[in-house]
């Protein structure tokens, strides 16, 4: 039986290092990631991909935000539905020739994905995640009072709109992804999903809400029983002293380490904190099964044992 | 066996009739259109969608244009992948629910999809499909030299940009499509499709086009084996003498018949005739089989062949 994985890709692997890259400047940096990615299947895994959208949704929401007195601005949770469009059909584009051009005919298919959070979910007590246009202060009063939204100032760059992060409850299309399984590469739960909640009709609804793509990962690797969860970012492996002259790298975590080190306040909060967290919750629900942390470039190695770090059960 | 549906969805039937709506009284409107889909659902037709997306990607452009100076502006290929998320999301969100409201727990998926054109494709050489927004006569000159777009007045209203809008010729993603057929209703080639045309090394790329969202579905028609290709648009019947005192609907209509109509001038350039084409490719290619074209919410006393227009073969 072929192995199964659930690649997380952050958003570096999706965009370029330049300070306002075009679509297109995206696209060759996508077409890169997917040779990775082509190799990972050329192995014989079996995959699926859940892409963050970080920069890509930031620039929907400017564009929309910056045009509103032309064309009503689109809610939050339309732009990550644009954004799923937009990074699967670069990615579905790239992947599908990379694979190509290594002889392997294979389908590779973006799906579309709601992914649902429960109302009270105790983060929209406490919104944490910056998105769109920078505003005066006064502006910022405004929109809080006309809209309700929740402003914040963000780094003494102005004020900005500030949205919970709530965690991934349900894949509302999982049957589909299942479906497809084991006959294609499936793009889903892009961006962590496009956020919604549950009325009590029943009817789902969209929400202002990021949720975290490496969480979103790892809820889709227990549901289609994932023997991997492989969380790419951009160190080769997990540190503790993370940037300290007696920096330490990782090759291992056991769940008990990792826990100790998450207590110690060892890993970034917004960086490596949430996808230690994503792989710790892995393995507990799954303790005979594997997460590992690390780069586009050494995943093959990570994989084959040799590199990365690999957090297990025990 | 149960029959199989391919159902082409035309923009009046996912807007609403506000000037400038915004996209939650367009969800509105997807709602009500998503009950008469679920109906055909529930009657146990097995069905794909393909959907228009003509006012929501001339937002996504136009949004993208009036922001140029704060973000760089989005290549078409990419809008037209943005609203196919945008879209898809609405009509599987609402189509879900409405299922379910019926006590049918079904899935509904929405596959981005690319759809191949070939660059020798005629249309390409007199572009036709007005994009984006309105430009003065200087800007548009401009716009020609700088970026090789083809600009062209439009109705006395300014100078737009103008696409070509060639004939789909190869579904991308037809493989996922049938993986998915016969387990969950796909919601694919939205907009016609994102246009790709390929290149001699084998990789696909975006070009700036147009596809018929309703040739579009008649190729997916084909390719699944459809028994029916089913499109809705305003009216109940395709009419001769459209507008005239004598109008005459159709109940029926052979591809002879049709054929000499066309010929006559019947029916409208952007309209109706470019549903009569599709249907007539469709009944040509499938002699055994049928096209219906009628409004939405006729659709299902015309596939018990109460209303609505037939086109078959003979």
């Amino acid at each position: 039986m072929p192995e199964k994985i659930v690649i997380a890709l952050g958003g570096n692997a999706l965009q370029s290092k330049d300070s306002a890259p075009t679509a297109q400047a995206r696209l060759e940096v996508v077409k890169r990631t997917c040779g990775y990615i082509a190799e990972v299947s050329q192995r014989g895994y079996e995959m699926a991909i859940v892409h963050g959208n970080g920069p890509q949704v930031g620039r929907i929401v400017l564009a929309s935000e910056t045009a509103k007195d032309t064309v009503p601005p689109m809610p939050f949770d339309v732009c990550g539905a644009m954004s799923q469009g937009y990074i699967g059909y670069h990615i579905q584009q790239a992947l599908k020739y990379a694979l190509s051009s290594r002889g392997r005919n294979y389908p590779v298919v973006t799906l579309v994905t709601q992914v649902a959070v429960d109302r009270n979910d105790p983060a929209f007590q406490t919104p944490t995640k910056p998105i769109g246009a920078f505003y005066s202060e006064a502006e910022a009063r405004q929109l809080e009072t006309e809209k309700q939204y929740t402003m914040g100032e963000d780094a003494g760059r102005g004020w900005r709109r500030v949205v919970a992060s709530p965690l991934p409850r349900r894949i509302v299309e999982i049957s589909a992804v299942r479906l497809l399984w084991d006959r294609a590469i499936v793009i889903t739960c892009g961006g962590g999903g496009v956020p919604v909640a549950e009325n009590p009709d029943g009817t789902l609804e969209g929400v202002a809400a990021v949720i975290d793509k490496d969480f979103a990962a790892e809820l889709l690797a227990e549901e289609v029983g994932a023997d991997v969860l492989l969380i790419l970012t951009e160190v080769e492996k997990v540190a503790i002293r993370f940037g300290k002259p007696d920096q330490e790298d990782l090759g291992h975590l056991s769940l008990a380490q990792a826990a100790q080190y998450v207590k110690e306040g060892q890993f970034g909060v917004g960086s490596m904190l949430p996808k230690v967290e994503a792989a710790m919750k892995f393995v507990r629900a799954n303790p005979d099964k594997r997460a590992i942390i690390t780069s586009l470039d050494h995943c093959l190695d990570a994989l084959d044992g040799k590199t990365g770090t690999v957090v297990t059960f025990a």
